[in-house]
Protein backbone atom coordinates (compact mmCIF):
# COMPACT_ATOMS: atom_id res chain seq x y z
CA UNK A 1 0.00 0.00 0.00
CA UNK A 2 0.87 3.12 -0.87
CA UNK A 3 1.04 5.78 1.92
CA UNK A 4 1.82 9.73 2.26
CA UNK A 5 3.45 11.32 4.95
CA UNK A 6 4.31 15.23 6.08
CA UNK A 7 6.79 16.00 7.90
CA UNK A 8 7.67 19.28 9.58
CA UNK A 9 11.57 19.94 10.71
CA UNK A 10 11.86 23.35 12.53
CA UNK A 11 14.29 24.97 14.89
CA UNK A 12 14.46 23.75 18.28
CA UNK A 13 13.25 27.01 20.17
CA UNK A 14 16.62 27.52 21.59
CA UNK A 15 18.30 27.63 18.16
CA UNK A 16 18.38 30.83 16.50
CA UNK A 17 16.90 31.27 13.17
CA UNK A 18 18.57 34.04 10.64
CA UNK A 19 16.05 33.19 8.14
CA UNK A 20 12.80 33.70 10.18
CA UNK A 21 14.51 37.23 11.69
CA UNK A 22 15.21 37.99 8.58
CA UNK A 23 11.87 37.48 7.23
CA UNK A 24 9.79 39.23 10.60
CA UNK A 25 11.62 42.19 9.43
CA UNK A 26 10.57 42.50 5.73
CA UNK A 27 7.53 42.28 6.57
CA UNK A 28 7.32 45.01 9.35
CA UNK A 29 9.35 47.05 7.00
CA UNK A 30 6.71 46.90 4.15
CA UNK A 31 3.75 47.00 6.61
CA UNK A 32 3.04 44.20 8.46
CA UNK A 33 3.48 45.68 11.74
CA UNK A 34 1.02 43.04 13.00
CA UNK A 35 3.06 40.04 12.60
CA UNK A 36 5.32 39.71 15.48
CA UNK A 37 7.49 36.40 15.23
CA UNK A 38 7.57 34.07 11.85
CA UNK A 39 9.94 30.97 12.71
CA UNK A 40 11.53 28.74 9.23
CA UNK A 41 11.23 25.39 8.70
CA UNK A 42 11.36 22.83 6.02
CA UNK A 43 8.20 20.54 4.98
CA UNK A 44 8.70 17.12 3.28
CA UNK A 45 5.76 14.99 1.25
CA UNK A 46 6.69 11.32 1.37
CA UNK A 47 5.71 8.49 -0.45
CA UNK A 48 6.40 5.39 1.15
CA UNK A 49 5.17 2.16 -0.10
CA UNK A 50 4.31 -0.39 2.79
CA UNK A 51 2.04 -3.28 3.90
CA UNK A 52 0.53 -1.27 6.90
CA UNK A 53 0.40 2.06 8.48
CA UNK A 54 2.43 0.92 12.02
CA UNK A 55 5.46 -0.17 9.54
CA UNK A 56 5.22 2.72 7.11
CA UNK A 57 5.66 5.05 10.52
CA UNK A 58 8.52 3.11 11.65
CA UNK A 59 10.36 3.87 7.96
CA UNK A 60 9.00 7.52 8.49
CA UNK A 61 10.23 8.06 11.90
CA UNK A 62 13.70 6.35 10.60
CA UNK A 63 14.49 8.48 7.76
CA UNK A 64 13.79 11.51 9.49
CA UNK A 65 15.99 10.97 11.87
CA UNK A 66 18.48 9.38 9.62
CA UNK A 67 18.29 11.49 7.04
CA UNK A 68 15.98 14.14 7.31
CA UNK A 69 16.57 16.26 10.39
CA UNK A 70 19.93 17.45 12.22
CA UNK A 71 18.94 16.08 15.99
CA UNK A 72 21.11 18.84 17.46
CA UNK A 73 19.66 21.71 16.15
CA UNK A 74 16.06 20.69 14.63
CA UNK A 75 13.05 18.85 16.13
CA UNK A 76 10.53 16.58 13.59
CA UNK A 77 7.07 15.82 13.63
CA UNK A 78 5.16 13.86 10.82
CA UNK A 79 1.16 13.05 9.47
CA UNK A 80 -0.08 10.63 7.35
CA UNK A 81 -2.29 12.65 4.73
CA UNK B 1 -5.26 38.74 20.50
CA UNK B 2 -2.10 36.67 19.44
CA UNK B 3 -3.18 34.06 16.83
CA UNK B 4 -0.13 30.88 15.59
CA UNK B 5 -0.40 30.13 12.07
CA UNK B 6 1.84 27.08 10.25
CA UNK B 7 2.22 28.08 6.77
CA UNK B 8 3.39 25.56 4.11
CA UNK B 9 4.61 26.21 0.57
CA UNK B 10 5.07 23.88 -1.87
CA UNK B 11 6.21 23.62 -5.33
CA UNK B 12 3.25 23.47 -7.93
CA UNK B 13 3.12 20.09 -8.85
CA UNK B 14 4.25 20.64 -12.59
CA UNK B 15 7.17 21.85 -11.52
CA UNK B 16 10.67 19.96 -11.26
CA UNK B 17 11.93 19.95 -7.32
CA UNK B 18 15.49 18.96 -7.50
CA UNK B 19 16.45 18.91 -3.53
CA UNK B 20 12.90 16.95 -3.52
CA UNK B 21 14.81 14.50 -6.01
CA UNK B 22 18.02 14.53 -4.68
CA UNK B 23 16.73 13.34 -1.22
CA UNK B 24 14.67 10.76 -2.39
CA UNK B 25 17.36 9.16 -4.76
CA UNK B 26 19.94 9.55 -1.35
CA UNK B 27 17.30 7.91 1.03
CA UNK B 28 17.10 4.78 -1.73
CA UNK B 29 20.52 4.63 -1.54
CA UNK B 30 21.31 4.52 2.00
CA UNK B 31 18.85 1.67 1.87
CA UNK B 32 14.92 2.95 1.95
CA UNK B 33 13.74 1.34 -1.05
CA UNK B 34 10.35 2.01 0.25
CA UNK B 35 10.27 5.43 0.19
CA UNK B 36 9.18 6.09 -3.84
CA UNK B 37 9.42 9.89 -3.68
CA UNK B 38 9.79 13.08 -1.77
CA UNK B 39 8.78 16.09 -2.29
CA UNK B 40 10.54 19.19 -0.75
CA UNK B 41 8.44 22.68 0.54
CA UNK B 42 8.85 25.45 3.65
CA UNK B 43 7.05 25.97 6.76
CA UNK B 44 6.68 29.08 8.27
CA UNK B 45 4.90 29.41 11.74
CA UNK B 46 3.85 32.93 12.19
CA UNK B 47 2.87 34.74 15.02
CA UNK B 48 0.37 37.47 14.39
CA UNK B 49 -1.15 40.18 16.37
CA UNK B 50 -4.95 41.04 15.57
CA UNK B 51 -8.28 42.01 17.18
CA UNK B 52 -9.96 38.77 15.44
CA UNK B 53 -9.39 35.62 13.47
CA UNK B 54 -10.97 36.38 10.71
CA UNK B 55 -8.85 39.56 10.18
CA UNK B 56 -5.82 37.46 11.11
CA UNK B 57 -6.66 34.95 8.02
CA UNK B 58 -6.42 38.10 5.76
CA UNK B 59 -2.82 39.25 7.18
CA UNK B 60 -2.02 35.95 6.33
CA UNK B 61 -3.13 35.20 3.36
CA UNK B 62 -1.80 38.64 2.41
CA UNK B 63 1.72 38.01 3.49
CA UNK B 64 1.78 34.70 1.86
CA UNK B 65 0.85 36.21 -1.01
CA UNK B 66 2.96 39.48 -1.25
CA UNK B 67 6.47 37.82 0.44
CA UNK B 68 6.50 34.14 1.20
CA UNK B 69 5.28 32.59 -1.53
CA UNK B 70 6.27 32.67 -5.94
CA UNK B 71 2.84 32.33 -7.81
CA UNK B 72 4.69 31.56 -10.62
CA UNK B 73 6.76 28.28 -9.16
CA UNK B 74 4.92 27.77 -5.99
CA UNK B 75 1.64 27.07 -4.39
CA UNK B 76 0.49 27.85 -0.27
CA UNK B 77 -1.55 26.75 2.30
CA UNK B 78 -1.51 27.79 5.92
CA UNK B 79 -3.88 26.76 9.18
CA UNK B 80 -3.85 28.45 12.63
CA UNK B 81 -2.80 25.64 15.28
Amino acid sequence: MNFIYEIKITYKDSVNDPEGLTITESSQRIGFKEIKKIRSGKLFIINVESPNENEANIKIDEICDKLLHNPIIEKYSFNKI
